[in-house]
């Protein structure tokens, strides 16, 4: 990388005088999230201590503040060496195909890890979620997704494995599961429906995304239909919520 | 209620066996959410032990699948007492008019507590989400959204004082703010971009919505347009983790 990491912030602009009726650290946070959009990645955040004393503000406030920006990716904490603007976040959007098409969008290298692959029996909430009979074989994939290397999510795929006979030995030669459909089934997504909703990430899917136990992350649930309307998968995926966004317009009716 | 809220789960159906290829866990928590998804809020669900017994599986194993539900809301534990499936979760869908609009689809009566309302120079992050210049004036309104009295979720709105010149006043009378935009200036909401991210809750939030420190929770920042592409309303909220999903479709281009 040409830039160097310990550029400093340019000189704080500071408001003539915060707002009575608004928490300081609120303002704080403004202030801070602006610059940090605008700065490169790696630029060290003045100290926690230079903060209070320019804002005039206590230094649990200057922490709180920066705490929060930390939480949600914007900047990083590196131990005794400061805090630095981080890499950009990662976005989940509605014209979103795969999560390896994203990440080629932002020029980043989409991985996998293998965890686990085999066929089961349906349970009654997959069964529901794919239209099918409970009990029905159904190719279950357990993956770590990556960005660059960087463990991304934890994913769990189901899909009919009589709908898509040998589907299981297909993936374990680690091929890309949406140009598998499409080659041997002529299968595309046409559209996909996502709830999302947030946890604290358990010891397993913290240890296998490389992040701490009770990360506030997303809990993405995906049903993919094809053209027919037919639903072909279902996942339920667990992003890291320090690294990942999701976007979306809404078109009120 | 007409329901006991002492009904207990039928009779579970327990699966032949468990894969030995997934965690015990796992294939636990899906036929309890399963399960919990059927039965009516206020069903008592079995205690630890008596599931740890029925599923022979270690009892920590089958408090970890109870918490998984009780974060995701799904079941909610009373103290001495027992977990009980909860009330449905709440649903911000993209065809979401507003708070107050999905509130009454749900059946449920929508409510807002003012915390602070004013006029304030905008920052520069405000500036640029309603492209307007640094220091412009702003109604700035923070309050406490609510469904049938609840707190659901803490909600930081920013509009142009010069563009809705009156509003702060017209607001301070407790109307809907988009009741107002439509009545006196005649403008609607055509489209809103969202961007939601994860927090763990700090001790300001968690407050108003009266529910513990750090609960993950979503940020939902919005910025609502009006039909001629115009930025009307810059909008950064806080909803409750425990209560709150988030759905989309997608459709891969």
């Amino acid at each position: 990388m040409a830039r160097s990491p310990h550029n400093t912030f340019p000189e704080i602009p500071l408001p003539d005088a915060f707002d009575t009726d608004r928490a300081k650290g609120e303002q704080l946070r403004e202030i801070l999230e602006a610059m940090a959009r605008e700065q490169p990645p790696g630029t060290l955040l003045p100290s926690e201590r230079s903060i209070a004393e320019r804002f005039q503000v206590a230094r649990m406030t200057a922490r709180q503040a920066i705490t929060d920006l930390v939480t949600r990716g914007l900047v990083r904490r590196v131990n005794g060496a400061g805090t630095y603007v981080a890499e950009p976040r990662l976005t989940h959007g509605t014209t979103t195909g795969s999560f390896s098409h994203d990440m080629r969008l932002r020029g980043l290298e989409p991985g996998a890890r293998v965890v686990s692959l085999g066929v089961r029996p349906a349970t009654e909430l997959v069964s529901q979620r794919l239209q099918l009979a409970e009990g029905d074989p159904i190719v279950a994939l357990h993956r770590v997704r990556t960005a660059d290397g960087v463990p991304i999510a934890v994913e769990n795929t189901h899909l009919s494995a009589n709908r898509f006979p040998g589907l299981a030995d297909l993936l374990a030669d680690d091929q890309s599961l949406y140009v598998i459909l499409q080659e041997h089934w002529g299968v595309q997504v046409a559209t996909a429906a996502h709830r999302v909703s947030v946890i604290a990430l358990d010891e397993t899917d913290a240890e296998l995304l490389e992040v701490p136990i009770g990360l506030p992350s997303f809990v993405i649930d995906r049903v993919a239909y094809d053209a027919s309307g037919s639903a072909i998968e279902w996942g339920r995926s667990r992003y890291r919520g320090d690294r990942y966004d999701v976007e979306f317009d809404v078109h009120p009716s």
